[in-house]
This record gives structure tokens, C-alpha cells and sequence, in this order.
């Protein structure tokens, strides 16, 4: 089968006003990405070529974020907001280079699969010309009802339109659409606004469609996944959905999940199998887990990846660009950043690696600190395999620590230590025999 | 309208046995304050003048937390345990000076809105001379039932003396009363304890008052706000319920909570709007937000005040007397405790603040410690605007540093620094080449 | 009553391939233990005598974990897998010593407790043969029903056996079943594999012990102990039984859990009286608590000992080995790991304590770091009753600080310190005057 070209038109002009934001609505952000950023990696997921972005003026961030997802968006602006066929309108320009499908999709409805869409595309390919996409529920009252007749769809019915008998169905609209390229742009012309929100209704095509003798059919996707988000508190209810999706893979795919409602992954963690992570672990985007990986609790990741057999936290940060590799140990009060911890190295406590290279089988002591920025610049650290750095040293950077070098406790390290050598600073020790003794008499005198 | 001046009486005698505690069961704590001072609080903020606080032998810690949240409230010592008009009874004194409205509270019953106590209030305003809080229940089995006709509230029927239609009724006796001053106490005092218990009950005084021709009338408040605390898990119900409120509160004024479930609120927080709060933040009492901050997972505040645009956490404890100016940055394992960080200042890694300024664009380098206490006295440490404090350095207290000035890494800084000097110690620095080698060839040898 | 004897056979043989893992499925852990080991635990806890482990080929890691719990267990390989009959005959050996009880338990069914084994045993002491345990639950469908008649278990029906009245029936087959010694041989003797999917079951020994005139019965235990685990959904769900139960009992035993659904017990944590723990605390096995205790957020402890009246935290951790006396404090960031803090000492900010005594009423200042490790051994750290370590001090080991001495702040402690003596170590400070300003106007100009 010849591939067939998709356009895939996404609705982002709203406002937002009930989640009280100066950001964009689809800007807000589930499992660490933007909404629109989910909708448009759907969309490249489902194949889609090219995607026309509808946005209100001044929202070029909004564009940015789905380019980060989808190589190919193209904004266009709607200046008036006069519903959705006109909102769908304002792609005319990329309408008229004729696509097979098109597709119109939510910038608020973030938990679309890529496997959904596809799904509307092979209706497409069967050679229906309009494609909604419904749910079903146990509280349909305010949606739409999908009425259907061997298999086609015949009409959109607003509730409040509906017969007793109407009423009665479950299956709802779920607004999502998807069109043959030939007849779209015929039907969105026919659409009119004679409803009393005076108002151009993407559903309207459904019936025109019909009429004209096109081929209409609807078919399903879960309730949650067509959630949209007007508040915090919807915000909130998505991002639960996408969560409670998330563990659940987790714990299919092997991956043992202490308290499965404390573990936040983002849209692109990769874990392996047998990993155990305790509870509250919060996963940052670009985060990959090998096999084998332990996770105590309370620890924070962003663009890491933790190799085969690590044992990490509990109060673990890895910030991004950590690279574990395998059997490495990352322990209690741990900040890595930018860094490469080769295989067995141990970073157990209270430590700041940045910049720095940590060579396989090295053990940095508790509360070591890679100073590696100077207000301007940062510099690099490079400890060698199996160098031993002593508890509370400064690694004034740039800094070389030889292979199997060792570095005494409490030392500021300034130049580079050569493989195999001692090296320590050591500042004049002074003792004042009694002092202390005198100290608290007279302290407990003035406080009388 | 003049004002109408109110006296409550709050019940707090309770030994709470059921709570296991040596705590006086109203000194428990709901969202960072007792349960007595969020009845007192709520009184306060319904104006009422006066508190009376009915409290058992040896209580003086219930009274200071009343008094903590209503500058006037009088303890009323109760010594035997007679029931619950008898309690009120205790405040004869306070009832003799004639108030306008009389409110009779529960130190355990901590949700209870002031808004509820204003419209008891109106009620009396309105004429009636006592007012009964109900609540409507699915479960209203063991419940005193409310016997309404026309408007005015006839009995309060205990679930065991109902008739079968009586039963039905889902309108329950809450327990709160307010009662026009002018005619309590002869009501109070026509109180028989002729019940299997022996006791005097309070909820008696409606079926006296509608016998000589008093107005009486119930109003009705949530459920969820008429809940009392027994026992520990009273006590999480109750924290549960209040903090569902606080985060629906939050994310209707403009909060992004990733996880409701995970953040707990005082019942004091201020927030702003287009904050982001992470999963696991923690807010003891006294903590303000201002508009767009980010506050990173895991996090724990307490007495603090937070500035437009801070970044704050992951890690991040701010203890009491902690400002930040707007776009100051706070990162993981970071303490700071009665300190102002002024505007855009960093302190991004396990680092100790105490009784210190940090002038504006300030840097604090990781693993920084201010030397503040000398095991008697706590010393000020004061850092000028744009300073660069090097990594793994110790201030001791008092310390000041210039405007502008660079510690070096590693250092103990025991003087003062000039603006834009350059200060570090530097201790001597020792080689032993090969050393390292050695030791482990010997190590090695020894373990054999 | 004279003591019965009795054998335990547990049944832990199976793959778990569902649970996606390279570890036997009955060591996966709930609540800080493996499965198996909760069996083992409430056998032993149950008096029973004796356990016959039913394990697959190379499964010693499973026979070590249930030693840990029961001093007397016998693994019994199976070699086929054939069916809980067979299963069971696996530990032929052991049965014909004949026990006066004998109870078949499963190796994934860990929340059974004692108090029901010892039901079981009551049944068989008063005279039953066969006792089976069952549970009744509102969704009883896939389940074998009990019939029973006059007290007696007349059969166990499949569901897909059953008539419609029978199918009502919401008593249902638990699998755990109890038999005298003396008859069960004979009985898995008898019984065949004539059935769909050929194997030997059990239950089958139900139908035979009734048609040779034995006394069977069935007794209840709650439908949540007799959860069983084949996946890691299970193990979550089977963890937050464990967890709602542990955090229940807390609460009625005078604890308070600000959220207890944020708090993790272990099996063996152990909790006094007075105790508040606020959210997101995690107890791994081997903690003790005493009475008065306060924990806030974020800590984490190990096999630890909390005494009368600390508080703790936030984010503390307490590691193997930590014995802290009465009215100590240990703040944030900290790190204790096998050592004694004796009465009223404070550990309060950013520090590692390794190895160590830390006297009664001595301070810690923040940022102290006791370095006890050379690479290849530990050395301990000796601190007298209320010494004074000042802040970010490396008190190398083995070290030694007298009875209050005091430690000047940033010091590197590599001698021992009299009582009463002051130490520190200070290096050469350096002050380069108007150095900051001009490295500033450098780089400034580098960077146009």
C-alpha cells in the first residue's frame, strides 16, 4: 500500500481564562510536557506529515513547543474566535495542497494515542470520507450522542436536541475528526452559523456530509483519553489519567513499584525490567533506567541516564546530563550534573559533582565538592578509575585526579594529582589547652 | 445596622481517651494549628467578641492556643463532666453580661467556616432566638434527627426515639447552637438530666423554647464541616478534608499542584497566582507565596516568605524568618533559616544559611556553611550584592563580605572582606609520590 | 492441653513469569520482606513446629529467606510441576513423621497472619480433619464456593460446576487448607488427575474425606489476607493492604499520621505512644520508636532506634546501626550510619556520622563529616559529652574529642583533643584588594 499523506490540523487558540495564567493554556504541562507538545507527538507517531497549527496572536512559544515534537508545524493565526470549522479554516492555506487524510485534533486533549489516530486513518483508507471519534461513558448527559445506522454514522445530536430514546445512548462526541483531503474544505464552506452561539460547528459536517451521500462512520477511544483541560484542577485530573497509565505499564513491563501513587514519570521515561523503585521517586523528562536498577525513595531525575545495575538514593539528584554507568552508587544528599560516573564508582553522600568525570571503581568521599564554576565559566573534573577522594574536599576545577590517586580528607585540591600519588592540604593546627572549659564559665556568667 | 455584639462558648473539657495521647485532645493539630485554634480562629473572623473557653483542670496550654487566634478568651473551668449544658453553664459569669448572640462551639469540631457562624448569626439578627447547625447525610442512622415545620425547627429527635417517617428524615443535629443571648440562661437553667445517661443536654433547650413561644430554626452547614475528632484517625480524616479544600482553593486561584494528594498546606498559606508546586511539598505555618514561583518536588516551608519569580527545590527547606526576594534561587539540600536573600541571589546546593543577608545577584557556592552559632549566641553573617562565595567555604559569624567580592573555594573566612577584594585561605599543600600505590599493595597484602 | 505438634508446608515452587523478573517470585518484598518470609513469620508466630518448603531447581536464595524467619525449615524440591497435590507430596518425607497439624500455605499469599493459622489449628484440635480456609466477598465469580452443611464442609464447587443457588453462595475457597497428620497421606494418596487439565488437586481431598466419614470444615478469614500475588500490580496492591493495616493500627495505638497514606512501615517497625510523623516518611525493617517522638517530613530510616522524646528530621536519615538516646535531635540532610548519639546531643544540619559516639548534649555543627573510611577500612570517631563541633569540620578517623572540648569551624581534626581544649586548624588567608573587580571587568570583556 502507497502511503497516504496526512495533515493533521490542531485547534491551540484558546485562551484559557478559568486556569488563571499569563501561559497559554496548551503550554501547561503534563508528565513534563506541554500539552500541545503530547498532541503533536501523537501526531508524528501516527505518521502525520505535516501539521497546521490554529493559535491566537502572540503565541509563538505555543509554536515552538509542538516543533519540538513534530518536525513539520506550521502556525496560522485565527484572529477572530467564531468556533471550530472557522478555527479549522484558518489552515485553508495548507488545506488546498490536497492531503488523504486530515485529521483535527485538540491542543487540550493531551492523552490522544498515536494509536488512535491511526485508527481514524484506516477508517480513512477504507475509503470513509468523515471520521469522529466517540466515547463511551456512564454519564452522558451533557455530550453530544453519536447516532448511528449499519455502522454509519448519521448525526451529532446536542442533548438538548435529543429524543427519549436519543437520551439514551452512551455513545458520545468526542470532537476529535477526521476528514478525506477531497471533501473537507467543500464541507467546512457549506457549514453556517445560524445556531444561537452564531457560531461556524466543526460537527455540523457530519450531517452535510451525509446529505451530499459521503461516507460518515464513528468510532471509540477510552473516556480518559479525551479529557480535555479548562482549570488546574482538570490540569490535575489529566495528569493523574497519565500517571496512573504510566505505573501500570511500569508494572507490566517488570518494574516494581513500592506505592505505584507516588512515582511521577515523565511522557518519555524508559525503564527496563526488573528495576524496584520506592515510593516518591519523581521522574523529570529524559530519564533512561537500565535493568537491574534499585531506587530508594525521594529521588529526582532530569535527562539521566542510570545504567545496568545502579543502586541510587534515597535523596538522589541526578540534574541533566548524568550518565551512570552500570553498578554505579549514588547515595543520600547527591547532586550530579553534566557528569560521566564510569562503572562501580560510588558517590555515597552529601556531595556536588559538576562537569566532572568520575573513572570506574573511584569513591568520592562524603561532602566533596567539585567547585566548577568561577561566576563566569564552568571547568571540568576529571578523577580517574579507582582514585579515592577523601571526605570534605574542595576539586577546585579545572582538577585532574590520577588514576589510584588518593586525596586526604578535608583538602582543597588546586592542581592536578598525579596517578598514584598522595596528595593532601593541611592547615596549622592549633590547640588551646582549657580554653574551652573558660569559654563556658564566662559565657554562663554573662547570661546571668 | 449597629453591631450586634456575640459571645461563643467553646467546649474543650474532653479528656479525648480515645486519642491515647497525653495531649489534651483540642491541642491537636489540623493543618499546623490545634484544633481549639482554628474554632477560635473561625470565632474571630466571625466577630465574635468574646470566647469562653469551657476547659477540664490543669489546661492552661488549651487556653494559651485559643487565645493564640482570638485576642479575648476566658477559661471556664469545668469540673464535673455533666454533659454538654452543663459545660456551657460554666460560663454563667460571662453569659450574665448580656450579649446580643450567643455561639456554643466544639474545640473538636476544627472545619466549622466562619462563614457558618455569620449566618447562624444572621439567623438571631433575623429574630429567631436559637439556631441549630445541621448537616444533611447519606448515612443518617445514629444521628439526632431535625424536625422542621414551616421554617422553625421543632425537635431535635434522638435515631432511637424516631418514627418510622421520623427516620427517614437525613437532616442531622450537628451539635452547634447559637441562642439569643437574652434568653439563654433561662433556658440553660430549666435543663432536667431525667435521661438514662444522667446528663444535661444542650439539644433540650429546643423543645423548651418552642414550649414558651421562642423562635426556633436550623441552617445547614457540609457535612465535611460538622466532622469531630475521637481518635487518630478522626484526626487524618479531618487533615484530609482540609486540605482537599486548601488544594480545590489553590488550583481555582491559579495553582498548578502536579499532584494534590502531595502537597499539604497551613491553615495560614498564602499563595499567589501561576505557581507551580511540584508532588511532596510541605508547608508548616506562616509561609507566603507570591505569583509565579516554581517550587520544585520536595520541599518543606515553614514562617517564610517567598518572592515574585523564585525558583525554588528540588530539596529546599526554608525555615522560620526566611525571606526571599523576587527571582531569588534556592536548590537541593539548601537550609535557610532567618536570613533575607535578596533579589536574584543564588544558593543552589547543600548549603546552610543562618542569621544572614545575601545581597542581590549574590552567588553561594556549593556546600557553603555560615558558622553561626558558637554553642551560646548565634553571630550574623552579611554578604554584599553580586559577592561570589566559592564553593565548600565557611563563613564564621560575624562575617561580613564586600559588594561584589570572590571567596575563594574551600576557604574559612574569620574576617571581614573588602568590596571587590579577593579573600581565601590556603593551607599547604602535600605530595607523596607513589604513596597510594603503596598503601593499597599493603592494604591488599593485609587482608590476605 | 498438651502441645500439638504441627508442620507447615509452604507451597512456593511457581515461576512468576507474569511478574517479568529474574528473581523467584515469592522473594519479592512486601513491606520490607519477602514473601516468602511473611508465610515463614506467621507459621512461626503460629507455633508451628516445622515448614517443608515446596521449591523449584536452584531456588536456595528462597529456602535462606524463610530460614530468616523460621528457624526450623526443610526445602522439599519439585521437580514437575503437577498440581498442589503433588506439590504437597513433594514433602512426603517430612509427613510421614507424623504431626499432629498439618497446614498447606502458599508462598504468595504473604498478609496471612498467625491469629488465622492458629483458627485453623483450634478446628483440628477439636476434632476436624480437613479444615479449609475460605473468604467471602461480594465478587465471588471466578471462585470455588464452600458448601457447607451443619457446620461441615460438604464440597467445594468450581465455579463453572456450580447450580444457579450454588453459584449465589458468596463463602469461597481461600486455598489454605489444614488436615490431622494422621489422615492426610492416605488422603493425597487418593486423590487423582482426571481432570481437564490433568493435575492433582487439593482441594480434591475435601470430597474425599467426606466420603470415608472425616470431619471437614470451613472457617473465614477476611478476603484482603488471602490476597495472592502473580504480578507486580499484585505486589502493589498486596504492599497497600499491608500498608493501610500497619498505618490503622498506628493510629489506634496513639500515633499520629498527618497523611497516612504517605507514611511506609515495615513488617517488624515498631511505635510507642505520642508520636507524630508527618507525610512521606519511609521505615525500612529494624526500626524501633519510642514514645514522644516527632517526625517531620521526608525521612527515611533502617534498622535504627529512636529514643523517648527525639525529633527527627526533616529529611533524616537514619542508616544500620543508629542508636539514638533520649531527646536527641537530628535535623536536615543528615546522615547517621553506626553510631550511638547519647542523650540530648544535636545533629541538626548537613552532616555525615559514621561510625561514631557523639556524647550526651554535644553539638554538630552543620556541615560536620566524620571520615571514616580509608578505601579499605572503617575507623571510629570518639566525641565527648557536650563538645562543640563547630561547622564544616573533617574530624578524620579513628579520632577522638574529649568531654566539651570545643572545635573551631572548618577544621580538619586528625589528632586527638583533650577535654576542655580548644582546636581548629586555620591556613594562610590571602586578600588580593580590588582583584574581584577586575577579574569581573576581564571577563565581562571576554564575553563581548
Amino acid at each position: 500500500m502507497t502511503h497516504r499523506t496526512c495533515q493533521a490540523i490542531i485547534l491551540a487558540a484558546g485562551h484559557g481564562t478559568r486556569m488563571k495564567s499569563k501561559t497559554p493554556k496548551v503550554l501547561h504541562k503534563i508528565a513534563g510536557l506541554s500539552m500541545v507538545g503530547h498532541v503533536a507527538h501523537a501526531a508524528h507517531q501516527a505518521d502525520v506529515d505535516q501539521v497546521a497549527l490554529i493559535v491566537g496572536p502572540d503565541m509563538d512559544p505555543v509554536l515552538q513547543a509542538a516543533r519540538k515534537m513534530h518536525p513539520s508545524v506550521v502556525a496560522c493565526e485565527q484572529t477572530e474566535r467564531l468556533g471550530t470549522a472557522h478555527a479549522v479554516l484558518a489552515a485553508r492555506e495548507a488545506l488546498e495542497e490536497a492531503k488523504d487524510d486530515v485529521i483535527v485534533l485538540f491542543g487540550d486533549t493531551p492523552l490522544l494515542r498515536a494509536e488512535t489516530i491511526s485508527s481514524m486513518r484506516e477508517k480513512l483508507a477504507e475509503g470513509f470520507d468523515v471520521v469522529v471519534l466517540g466515547f463511551r461513558t456512564e454519564t452522558p448527559d451533557p455530550y453530544g450522542r453519536l447516532l448511528e445506522s449499519d455502522g454509519n454514522l448519521v448525526a451529532i445530536r446536542e442533548a438538548k436536541d435529543c429524543t427519549p430514546e436519543e437520551f439514551q445512548i452512551n455513545f458520545c462526541n468526542g470532537g476529535i475528526m477526521g476528514f478525506s483531503g477531497a471533501h473537507l474544505l467543500e464541507l467546512l464552506d457549506k457549514i453556517e452559523n445560524n445556531n444561537s452561539q452564531g457560531e461556524y460547528y466543526l460537527t455540523d459536517a457530519v450531517e452535510l456530509a451525509n446529505a451530499q451521500g459521503l461516507k460518515v462512520t464513528a468510532i471509540e477511544a477510552p473516556e480518559a483519553e479525551l479529557q480535555g483541560v479548562n482549570s488546574r484542577a482538570h490540569l490535575a485530573k489529566v495528569e493523574a489519567t497519565f500517571q496512573q497509565r504510566a505505573r501500570q505499564e511500569a508494572m507490566e513491563n517488570g518494574v516494581t513499584l513500592t506505592a505505584p501513587e507516588t512515582v511521577f514519570f515523565a511522557y518519555d521515561t524508559k525503564l527496563g525490567q526488573d528495576i524496584t523503585i520506592e515510593p516518591n521517586v519523581f521522574f523529570a523528562p529524559g530519564v533512561t533506567v537500565a535493568d537491574n536498577v534499585t531506587i530508594l525513595a525521594n529521588c529526582y531525575f532530569e535527562d539521566a541516564e542510570i545504567g545496568e545495575g545502579c543502586a541510587i538514593g534515597p535523596y538522589a539528584r541526578l540534574r541533566p546530563g548524568t550518565v551512570l554507568e552500570a553498578k554505579a552508587k549514588v547515595g543520600n544528599f547527591v547532586e550530579i550534573k553534566k557528569s560521566l560516573v564510569e562503572e562501580g564508582a560510588k558517590v555515597n553522600h552529601l556531595t556536588y559533582i559538576g562537569d566532572a568525570r568520575i573513572g570506574s571503581k573511584a569513591n568520592i568521599g562524603a561532602g566533596t565538592i567539585t567547585c566548577n564554576y568561577d561566576g563566569f565559566n564552568k571547568f571540568k573534573t576529571d578523577i580517574g578509575k579507582g582514585a579515592f577522594i577523601g571526605s570534605n574536599t574542595s576539586l577546585v576545577a579545572p582538577a585532574t585526579i590520577g588514576d589510584g590517586a588518593i586525596i586526604g580528607a578535608g583538602s582543597v585540591i588546586t592542581d592536578p594529582v598525579n596517578a598514584d600519588d598522595l596528595a593532601f592540604t593541611r592547615a596549622r593546627p592549633i590547640i588551646k589547652a582549657g580554653w574551652a572549659a573558660q569559654f563556658r564559665y564566662k559565657k554562663s556568667k554573662d547570661s546571668k
